[in-house]
């Protein structure tokens, strides 16, 4: 699929690096890179970070918490220190610039970043947040690499159509909060509140028992500002779906044709230059007889 | 994508007006015309209308309204007057059969009188309606106006379901509204209502729970109505959504493999008219020779 | 589209029928089946359709039935009388077998059958049924037919697919009802109660905060049962909407293709035909000349 | 369909197993292995197996249960035993390598095994798991083997993206327990009710009136962290389906046009080799015309 034929790519990439930017392998700088590059040192990393998402999800446990929950808050620290002590050495191996223009590095960097975030006082609801540390699972294996890469490289085909659809969300959130904001104040009382509610219409979920009806039953005619959104929404995301399908169809089968066609271009140029080698071999020799006959010609005169 | 294929298209259509149609530029009309079409006030009024929307969402909030809300009023009628004026001023210059030519003229035309809409009194509930005048993006921006068409080239292909899917679906609300109208008021007592009703059955929202198991405790033997209308909508819904599928993307690969056979056709016929021309000038080297045999034997003889 | 194309194979196939079958005009039975085919009768039928689906729509409304009641079951009764009628005069004209072999002719006997059944006394809830007759559209605009018949052309393909979902779906509700019948009645008490409860499940429609969170109040475990059953009929139906998706594309595709290899080949061979034939002339032209060689060297000695 | 052309396959699979492995048809395992390969034996089976998912069926209703129970009893225990019986036949006729080389002789094994777990006393909620045995329709038919095949085909193509989804999900679901598993117990109680939730909010059944709004009266900002779960999910389910549905799409098209382009690579050989035959011929034609010129050069000097 997609991802798997990206995946050779995306190591390519990897490895296309000039080997200029590299830096010569006998510098410091040079041989940290080396060494991070070193599978061992990925695999390591990668088994860390798996380790970790174990050991949190453990951690959710008030019965694993209470018995060895000293222990997870020491490896969490730990790993905490390691995923730091590696970003530090990658920013000193690749210097800044190096460092940020792998958008991989700076997705690692963020989500090192949240993890540090202080999770206490008035911020506890945060502590989950440190879990996205696992994320980085995405960007240190490459087939995940390719993955996200392949999710986000359909993004800008879809342009022109998630703008659409957010000026038409952004109108209808408007009219909604100006008309039904008064009465429906939970639902409708904020710009905020009614783009959650209009995407929770979007997504059908309760639309009409949890919110139309009652609506309905204040303003009769709510149903023709509902139903048209409904409408417009749906038929836009499978325009937008539609897009992403044929965009992705067409290139496939783009590869694969013009690969039949090249081989069928170079058989339709090798005959053909088969029988066209054939018929000057002809004319040579039609011209050797010519030559033969008027040297016999001149011989006997 | 589609979008942005058609998009050079839709500038082009807005170009390909034939200079006749656009007046001479030395008379009045023919100036508002062009001084219409500079980027300059075509950005202007699209930098209107983002401000607008701008402060056509910050005037939900009752905090902002109450400290700057005369501002926003004022705003509001100014924006407004630009936008009559506008549409005014391509009244007079495409004139009344140039103007609805364009059927971009019509939407804004719509919008605009929307908006002026009086949102007092009894009417205020429609105050929201005003807001609409922020889809002229859709108008003022090509992009955005190449989406449109896209979607609304979209429609006629799946007429004939559409057709079908009203017949049926018009058929099922009568016969809700004469079997279950009485018992169930709410939902089915006319056939608005089971228009509606029917519309939340089939986009799945509470249909079971909500409607359909209510109604089985009056008729048990409702299942047999509901089940095969929602099996029935998917279904043509389904194929809607097919017919829709292939016809992109037949269409797209179709160009595509078209261009390929046209490459293919002219390399088999350049390489046979090759290898024909060889074979041609043998003819004339046979006969050339078969002259001079002929004047050779003409002459000693 | 699809339906589009094959409307102008469904008249065709109307009009395919051989001549011996359709009768000789001057017959009574010709002349009545020459008439039946005149498009002005097909078009008074088909506003007859048309006007009886308005009076049934009408007779939903209690104020419309109370003013103008006894004039829509008039129109109705006239309706009904028409259209027995006309199946009448076909049957006349087109013969038992004749008539029967038109799958649209058993469609139209079946709806006209059911709005004749009575609606009073104890059945009185079945009177929505006589609406079904509005579904004749469908079988009299050959647009509508074209469209119900590619419908039903795709269900063949479905076959083994969806005779998989039913297997999965029976053992899963006797499954439901064996293990969860006793505690939860209303939903699983029988075998019909659990298809039921189950076709919910699989329409997504409440299926956790109104069915599966409550038995997983009584069976811990009941998780184990519900979500594979969600995952597997998702999968399958997903299979099935792809297999049907290949099928249409793939047919679409090929008749393109086809007619470009077509194309193509016919190239080929008138290009390498004409080659072939200077080649052949040039033979012609050797042959010649040898000869006049012979026959020079034998006229001279 | 792809169903119906891996169905041939399937059987051209069991028929494929070399001679020597089929065993000697004079030993006794060779005989007892060609007699359960009998049409007749294979169609026994399977009336079996229909007859006992109809008698299971009929356990299911407490009236047929309470008249012809003992009777029901009696056929699940013979039917059990058959299936034994065949199971052990197969064991003894292909030995333990050749029965487990077979996964759909693993599947009877595993289904037959669950039929017979006792299900009594505190596993009575079990007793529903013998019903699995009609799945053996699944193993028996040679069709619905090929169905299940293709199902099963088409999971390593979504690995990486199903990999990817287990991974955010395994992060929402940890963080969804650290962060609203204090307040709302039975929803992100445990890291297994989160799983269960998020599973729920993924299918969208009452995500935002069942769930998120709740926890939004605690924790306002927790639409940030649903809306995103649902987006990032719904995104990447739409692409595993595109993934699924290009590589189908793609082997299908892919087969019809490569025969295609086989016929045409045919057509250019076998009509350039003809032109070149001609050639060729026509040089002999030459060399002649050149031999008799110089005998009868050198014959008359």
């Amino acid at each position: 699929m997609v991802s798997v034929d990206r995946n050779g790519n995306a190591q390519a990439d990897a490895r296309a690096t000039p080997p200029a930017e590299r830096g010569d392998s006998r510098t410091l700088r040079g041989r940290i890179r080396a060494w991070l590059e070193l599978s061992v040192v990925r695999n390591t990393i990668l088994g860390i970070i798996i380790f970790n998402a174990v050991t949190l999800g453990l951690s959710t446990s008030d019965t694993i918490q209470a018995e060895i929950g000293g222990f997870l808050r020491i490896v969490d620290r730990v790993v905490l220190t390691i995923f730091v002590f590696e970003i530090a050495l990658k920013f000193f191996a690749f210097g800044l610039v190096g460092f940020f223009r792998n958008p991989w590095n700076i997705f690692d960097l963020c989500i090192v970043g949240i993890s540090l975030f202080p999770a206490s006082g008035s911020l506890s609801a945060l502590r989950g947040l440190r879990v996205i540390r696992a994320l980085r699972l995405l960007s240190v294996v490459p087939q995940m690499r390719a993955v996200v890469q392949a999710l986000l490289d359909a993004l800008p085909g879809m342009g022109a159509v998630i703008l659409m659809l957010s000026i038409v969300y952004y109108v209808f959130a408007v009219m909604a909060t100006l008309m039904y904001g008064d009465t429906f104040d939970a639902w409708f009382g904020t710009l905020g509140r009614s783009m959650y509610s209009l995407f929770q219409i979007m997504t059908l979920e309760s639309w009409s028992m949890g919110i139309v009806r009652p609506v309905m039953e204040v303003y009769p005619m709510a149903w023709a500002f509902f139903v048209p959104f409904i409408v417009i929404t749906a038929f836009s995301v499978l325009n937008l779906f539609i897009g992403l399908l044929v965009n992705t169809m067409q290139s496939a089968v783009e590869d694969d044709t013009e690969a039949e066609f090249e081989k069928l271009q170079l058989l339709v140029r090798s005959e053909t230059d088969q029988v066209d080698s054939h018929v000057l071999d002809l004319r040579e020799e039609i011209r050797a007889l010519r030559e033969e006959l008027r040297a016999n010609r001149a011989g006997p005169t």
